[in-house]
């Protein structure tokens, strides 16, 4: 099969209104070719953590060549940067507020950060509100049809860019102290806490995780594992610990959000 | 034109997450060319009976070599199987929990039933916990690509798989009596009487529809041949018995629900 | 690139059920090399003013070619018309009744209106409940692969058709009176005063827009220029005068709706 090339967006536009069609729109007119892959436009309005998680959850699966285009932009129409990032063979389009710290961060990989600046690449009208139409897609799509990255603007650096730090888990006194980053929805928590750390920490079959007032003995492999209705810890498809109730909701349960505390500790031996 | 093929996928992952985006990134990545279409993503949370519903209703609708992956799977990480089924034409993968009864109870379209078990099909790494994106996405991207069904593992009869039996509204004192199957995003009642069952009992202008407390006195062709609000009894087009309210939803002014009774009787003659 | 053809939907039938699938793959049946691109299918049920309101915002960024198929329906199965319409090097493909208004009052740019009467483009089996899939699907799909508007049915003139008029602005003693038409997910406030109209009034920094209880002073650029939770009047990016909240929906601070009244007046000057 020949190559067609693959655009990815990620908005907070909801899907009732002409938005996201018009971004399409104009991709379609200038990248007729390309696959377009809908991220979710279900970010909550102008909620930049949720739009990096996502971007980070899902770009891994996409193949090389892939452009992401990301809007989540409450500072429209001021003069924040529009970013062109490449990173892993894929490229990121998005205001500079922070949407690509993922891939910002993770400097190994990084091949390229451009401004966006070449007005020769956006609609013939640029709006004040609606840069995701009238600038991040057409370069989108101008990328995808084959424009190398450097046409797009100046070259930066990291220390240009607006970066968010990852927030790590931390161990005090011998229990591991995470966060909950994400509720998905099922309900699922899902924390910052890795596989790799819990296992320097304590065979996992020998931990008590506690989220709000509640605790779970030991890792579950799949939610299939408990009765219905049961609470269980378990590795998420991102080896991230996750706490699930099997056919309901962890986060209505356990009165959970995103930021509340999540920690774990080693069982009291009883040999 | 030429041939592209199609998956299409139906889930309970919602709208909001990452989880069908992941799915899609993986099937483009082993087959590029494909044409990837949303049947729902907003199946309730693990309801198989609803998936199999709406798989049943548009997989006819498909071209020849659709590929058709049907992920709500409450039992991942378990030992339940996952088939590949191919019937006139086109390929069903699903988790073997029902789903995909509506294809493997029609015997005589049946072509073949395989359990999905060649690895070498599935990301590299799998996990316990969204067999989505890491076996049924995969596999169906490589049959989308020219993959011989028989290479996805063993040979299974039907014996070999959970198949739901399907509810047929049966005939009682010569009442017609058949149940919800459905409600739609109008409020329409979907029931399990079909046309020709009808026909049986009686011309169609010379019966009365029970819902609930409400009853309706013969069939009417189409919404719009009533007045707004007004309820009336018709033939969806699926040729099944509809129950629906012009401008309003039938479900919510009779209080239905899937599961709940309808009848039909013959008018009484004044002859 | 090639040429690929694209077909968009927009229609109010809702993500969780059956229909908009249904007509992919009809669609995909007939031309399976289309692009298919949903405009909106959470178009209020029945509601022809919004479902009219989102193909006006969106056509113009479609490609030349582009088939629109706008499925809003109340008098399906009546005997309304179905139209075939070309403007500006586009399709549209819509039941006669108002949908497709922005488009027929455009008489300037408009090149045919047919019919859709030619059964040999239907699907073998026509329900009386459900045209978007029997009918207007494969006509798109049809017109997508090439076929001649002239063959889908006899020509109409404008006067053959349902258009609703355009609400326009008027000026009252010195004061312009608009009009909301449409409140986004944002809980923008859209209304049909444009910049022009504006401009002929007063110099946009010199005006006060009310709405409801609320007054704005002068025009802002864009949402990022007042403080989180300020109320600002913009023009949106069509030009229409829009009514925001930063980082809030001014729909609910306001109690707005589609139809209420929005003002403009210049500032008394105080020289």
């Amino acid at each position: 099969m020949d190559y067609r090339p693959v655009i990815t967006l990620t908005t907070d536009f909801g899907l009732a209104d002409e938005f996201v069609a018009s971004m399409k729109g104009v991709i379609l007119s200038i990248a007729p070719e390309t696959s377009i892959v809908d991220i979710s436009h279900l970010v909550a309005h102008g909620n930049i953590k949720e739009g990096a998680f996502l971007l980070q959850r899902t770009y891994p699966f996409f193949p090389a060549g892939t452009i992401h285009c990301v809007v989540i932009d409450p500072g429209v129409g001021t003069d924040r940067h529009i970013l062109a990032t490449k990173s892993t063979g894929q490229v990121f389009v998005a205001p500079d507020n922070g949407l690509l710290s993922p891939i910002l961060r993770d400097t190994d990989r990084l091949e390229a950060i451009h401004a966006v600046t070449n007005r020769s690449l956006f609609n013939t009208r640029v709006s004040n509100t609606f840069h995701g139409r009238d600038i991040m897609a057409p370069v989108a799509a101008h990328l995808a049809a084959g424009l190398n990255i450097k046409e797009v603007g100046d070259q930066l650096t990291c220390g240009d860019c607006v970066i968010v730090p990852q927030i790590k888990s931390k161990i005090q006194s011998s229990r591991l102290i995470g966060e909950i980053i994400h509720i998905d929805r099922f309900g699922n928590i899902c924390t910052n806490i890795t596989l790799s750390e819990l296992a320097n920490l304590s065979p996992t079959h020998d931990i008590i995780v506690h989220v709000g007032s509640y605790s779970i003995s030991g890792m579950t492999k799949s939610y299939g594992h408990v009765g219905d209705g049961e609470l269980l810890a378990h590795f998420d498809s991102h080896d991230h610990l996750e706490i699930s109730v099997s056919g309901g909701s962890a986060a209505l349960l356990t009165g959970s959000r995103p930021g509340s505390i999540v920690t774990v500790e080693q069982r009291k031996s009883h040999h």
